[in-house]
Parts: structure tokens; C-alpha cells; sequence
């Protein structure tokens, strides 16, 4: 007999996606035997056991994720790293809820395209291709064409930003489903088996708060917490009322409890974009290093949508927000780095990319 | 009126230097102007303040030390990176104060020379020369004949081990002296403008908990804190046991309060050679990678001698050892890494040393 869905389990609602939304097969990394065999080879002579600390997390994660092709696995091998930049804009950001100008968005593309941004400093130094994608920005844009791009821009825009939450779902389930969609096709094209995944847009990190508050069940007042060190700059009373903009949007979206209702009820484009992207890259069993924080609440959508996406995701760094320290928490993980910085983009995934082939190279030892 | 020696207040006593310690002048590298030009060129147009957080701290650390010639500084540049890993033997180890056998600093040294230590891995990685400096090891110890050695030994032995702290002090001053004065002539001769000091020996964080403790006033169950997770291997007893040995020793050596006089009761060979690199290195205004909580006891000594010496170390890691933790408070600094690393060695400093890289190419942009 077919349960009432108001009667079924948070769980089982839930579990209920669209039927248009297709979703990678994702493969659980476990593996005992590796495990030990791995723990034998990295153990230095003599040294007390976990020696290498964290680092033998990581080679574990990293030789898990890379086990999955019939050849028996010895060495980790990285191939044409990438890193991709999600951008989009927000409807929320009109109401004020960000100390940056709503049309930061643009001028940030513009920056990276132009090689300007301190992450194109990075990409060259670690190699790194770089593809801005325009998830859904509040203007048409275009590659400028009078300067050398140091990047490649893919024009995958959904919507002119998303409806402002106050309002209405930041986005229709059509829009959501082809918002992920689009991110699992970005990565399908791309090469390589190391993907970066990083954003930019105005207020996103509103979203991701709306986001870890409503999956993980954190207050709002803590995911999004104040920064400390803006506070000159925004006194008390805007806070408060930033924080009461935000548990109006959430009670008025307080039936959208999944992951995928919440995606498209509070989410971003470029939140769903990643989201599709993660999914892809652990479906082929890349590596993706997941940015700062709204690119952990990408993770955080795509984790309830398919659990084993994370054995494929190292978080990279510890961003300057307070909520994500607890989406870092609530995702059981701990960053490879806490830098405090206050920046997108991939800066902090890229500064971590060379703990990877630290990893790499402890292993060919 | 000369002061009678007992009267005096301890912060003079402890400046009381035995007069063979000849030590070079460092100067400190505060500059203001520099920094506010530099943080206007790391700024990402339109981005919140600080939005490289602790990255700028790191780069305008690097730009200060490295502004000491007569040209105008422009950019960060790095010249030869040294490894430097200094091994000692220490009298307390015959107590049982280490999860390690006796013997285990000799193999770490072999293993170190012949390539197959973790840090080998990584110096080839990133291209570090690696020296290895009997300052005191146990046995005569001579370069492995046989095979191809990926390192060079450099013989500097002041004894056959530090004397049981428990019986007497480690060493005698003229020791003291003469490991300081080692530890400065082996940086003298080396190349380059970055160096990383780093440390082998059985039981030598005991001697980092007893100056931890001495010198910064930390009680000694927190300087020699247990390792949680080697709660299997060693009962509450146990750990009792090497606490009370400590503050016995701690005792013995009560009136031992400057920095001097504490590392040449309390401390190692390798301490006090790192202590003597130290100051030498920030005396060229060579960047130093500190490695783990052993060399960060050496540099808690260097800062006690010269205060200006922590404008030139960076503190790489934070290692496993609860006492290092404490250490870096009392240093007032953050590390770069929190790997939760078990392996002395120039592991961590080499972990980190891409941060040194990402610093430097953030600032070209």
C-alpha cells in the first residue's frame, strides 16, 4: 500500500527528486584491504603509528578515489588539473546583504578572464586551466575582446540571477534540474582527473547559510555568523536585520526540506551548477577540491543527494565565515588549510593543491 | 652601584651571558610604509578587507625580511632552499621517555641520508638541499659508504649524547656555546636566502616540554601532554611516571631561568645548534621554515637571546605534541599547517613551503 507522502518519514519525502533530474551513478570508495596495504607503505620505519598525521587521511582518500580502473592501484597520478569558477547572481543581494556592490560579480569575472584575480597568480603557478562559467549572471557578458584571455568563459547562464528569496524560490525546479544538469555537462567536457570547484557572485554565501541552516539544522544567527573584522564597518543593528531578512526566506520556503527542494528554493546557480559538477567528477572518480563556503554547501546538496559524493571531495581550506567552520563540521571533515581568507574563486583550493602532491610523492617514496 | 647578582630582577639575571657566546647582530624588520604599499598591491579590487587573510600576513612577514638591501624591494624571491636537520641524542631517553627505542635517532639518520625518510620525498619534490648535522648523536656515526646518499653529513658533534637531566645538566655552558657556534657556522656555509631547520633524536621533546615550561611558565603536565591517540600503548601510569621524572628534573635545574642557562640545563644539542642557526639565518635575513614543536623550542631560546629573531621564522606546522600547541601561543603566531604530524624531520616545513611560493606569487600578480 502506497504511504500518504504527508505521513512518510522526513527521509522518504525527502528522497523524492524530479523526474527529469538524471543523476550519475556514484561509486563508494571503502576498501579495507587498500587501506592497510597503503598504511604498511606509508609508515616511516620506527616512528609511532600516524606518523604522518593528516596527510595519511588524505593519501587514503586520494588512493581510494583513484582505485577504481581493473589495473591494481599503486601510485597516485594527477592529470590536467582544473579549476572551475561557477558565477552567478543572487536576488537576495539587493536587500543589502552583502558588503559588496551587486555588480561585483561582473567586474570579479572580469577580473579572472583578464588574469587579474590573485587565483590566476595560482592557476599559473600550479598549472592549473582555468574556465569561468556564467552560471546565471545578473547581465549578459561576454569574453573581452581586446585583451589575452587567461581563461576560457562558458556561457551556461540559467537565468538573469536568482529570484530574491523574500520573494518566491530563488529558482523553479526546471531551472534547478538544469542548473545541476549544466554543471555535470561543464565537467563532462573538461579533461583531466583533479577538478577544482569555486565560485563567484554577490550574497552567495547568504545562500549557502540558508542552505547548511536548513540541511544541517544550524540556527541562522550561526551560519550566518557576523566576521569579526568587518566590525567597523557594519554595526550590530545591520546584522540583526540581515539575519531577520533571512529567517523571513526561510520560513516562507519552510516546506522545501530535501536537498534538491532546498537547492532550488534557496539555492544559487551556481550552488546547483557545482553541485551537478561534483556529482559528475565522482562519478568518473576525479578528485575535486571543494573551495570555501559556498562551494561546501554545494557539497553539502550533493551529499544528500548521493552520500558517496564525498569520498571524492577534499575540502580544501577553512574560509574566514563563521557558518563554515560548521559546514565543515556537519560535513565530518577537516580542511587542509585555515587561512581566514575572505575570497572565492578557488584561491584557497589552489593554495591546498600542493598537499595532494605532497601525498603523491609520500607514496612513490 | 653594581647590583648584587640575587637582587636583581630576573629579567637582568637571565640577560647574563657566559662571554664566549659571540652572537650576530639581528635586525628587526618593522617597516610600515612597506606594508601599507603592499597591502594596497595584494588588495583584490573590490573585495572585502583582508581577503587574503592570513596570506597577507605571511607575505608582508616574507616582503620585511627580505627588504634589507639598498635596492628598493619589489618582489619576493627565493634562492636555494636548505634543508637543515640537526641530530642529537639525549641522556633522558635512557629513562623511558620515549615511545622509540634509543637507537632510533641513528636509523632516522640513515634513513634520512639514504633517501627513504618522508622528507626525502618532499625536499625532491620541491627541490630543497638536504644537510644532515650530527650536533651530538649517541654513537660515532660516519656517512653510509655504500650507497648513493641523497644528503650530505656534516660531523658537528659536541658529545656522544646530552647528559641525563635527571643527574646533572644536559650540558656543560662551554657545550652550550660551542653547539650555538656550531649551529651559526653550518648556516654560514650554506647557500641561499631560505632555510629549513628541523630535528631528529629520541626523547628531544622532553627537552622542548622542559623550556616550554621554563621559560614560558607552562606547568609541565601541559608542556608534556599525553598523545590521545597512542592511549593504548601507554597507560595513565606511565604517563604519570615521565611527568614526575620531569618536574624532578625541572627541579634540579630551578635556578636555570634565562634562555641560556636553561637551554644548556635543559635542553639538547640540537636545540641549541637550531637555536645558533636561527639567529644566524635571521642575522642574513634568510627566511627560516620552523619545523615542528623541537625546533620550535629552539626558536622559544633564539627569541629569549634576540627578540628580533621571529621577524625572520615561520612557523610551517603544528605537530601532534599538545606542549607544541602551547608553544606557538606563547609564540604568538599561527602556523601555516595543522596536520597533526607525528614525524619531526623538516616534514611539516616542507609541507608548507608552497605557501611560501603561492605568497610570493600573489605578490607578482
Amino acid at each position: 500500500m502506497a504511504q500518504d507522502p504527508i505521513f512518510a518519514p522526513i527521509s522518504k519525502r525527502s528522497a523524492a527528486l524530479p523526474d527529469a533530474l538524471k543523476l550519475p551513478p556514484v561509486a563508494g570508495t571503502s576498501d579495507t584491504m587498500l587501506e592497510f596495504a597503503l598504511r604498511q607503505r606509508l609508515a616511516p620505519t620506527g616512528m609511532p603509528e600516524h606518523a604522518l598525521g593528516r596527510m595519511e587521511t588524505l593519501v587514503l582518500q586520494l588512493a581510494r578515489a583513484q582505485n577504481g580502473s581493473a589495473i591494481e592501484f599503486d601510485l597516485l597520478a594527477f592529470d590536467s588539473p582544473q579549476l572551475v569558477v561557477f558565477a552567478a547572481d543572487h536576488g537576495i543581494a539587493d536587500e543589502g546583504m552583502s558588503s559588496m556592490a551587486p555588480t561585483m560579480t561582473e567586474q570579479m569575472v572580469m577580473q579572472l578572464l583578464r588574469g587579474q584575480a590573485p587565483v590566476n597568480a595560482l592557476a599559473a603557478l600550479h598549472g592549473f586551466d582555468l574556465t569561468v562559467v556564467d552560471a546565471g549572471m545578473a547581465k549578459p557578458i561576454s569574453a573581452p575582446g581586446n585583451t589575452k584571455l587567461r581563461g576560457s568563459l562558458l556561457l551556461r547562464k540559467i537565468a538573469y540571477g536568482t529570484r530574491n528569496v523574500l520573494l518566491g524560490p530563488a529558482m523553479s525546479t526546471a531551472q534547478a534540474v538544469s542548473a545541476v544538469h549544466a554543471g555535470m555537462d561543464v565537467v563532462r567536457h573538461l579533461p583531466g582527473n583533479v577538478i577544482a570547484l569555486a565560485d563567484v557572485g554577490v550574497a552567495n554565501a547568504v545562500s549557502a547559510s540558508l542552505l547548511l541552516s536548513r540541511l544541517c539544522g544550524v540556527p541562522l544567527v550561526d551560519a550566518f555568523g557576523r566576521d569579526e573584522t568587518e566590525a567597523s564597518a557594519l554595526d550590530d543593528t545591520h546584522h540583526v536585520q540581515r539575519v531577520e531578512k533571512l529567517s523571513a526566506a526561510a520560513a516562507r520556503h519552510r516546506n522545501a526540506i530535501g536537498p534538491f527542494e532546498a537547492l532550488a528554493a534557496l539555492g544559487g546557480f551556481e550552488i546547483a551548477m557545482m553541485t551537478g559538477a561534483m556529482l559528475q567528477a565522482a562519478s568518473e572518480r576525479r578528485v575535486v577540491l571543494v573551495d570555501g563556503y559556498v562551494a561546501g554547501a554545494a557539497a553539502l546538496v550533493a551529499r544528500g543527494l548521493c552520500p558517496d559524493v564525498v569520498d571524492y571531495l577534499v575540502f580544501t581550506h577553512r574560509a574566514a565565515d563563521a557558518g563554515h567552520r560548521l559546514l565543515l563540521i556537519h560535513m565530518q571533515t577537516q580542511p587542509l588549510l585555515d587561512m581566514g581568507l575572505r575570497i572565492g574563486q578557488g584561491t584557497g583550493a589552489l593554495m591546498a593543491w600542493p598537499m595532494l602532491l605532497a601525498a603523491q610523492s609520500l607514496l612513490e617514496r
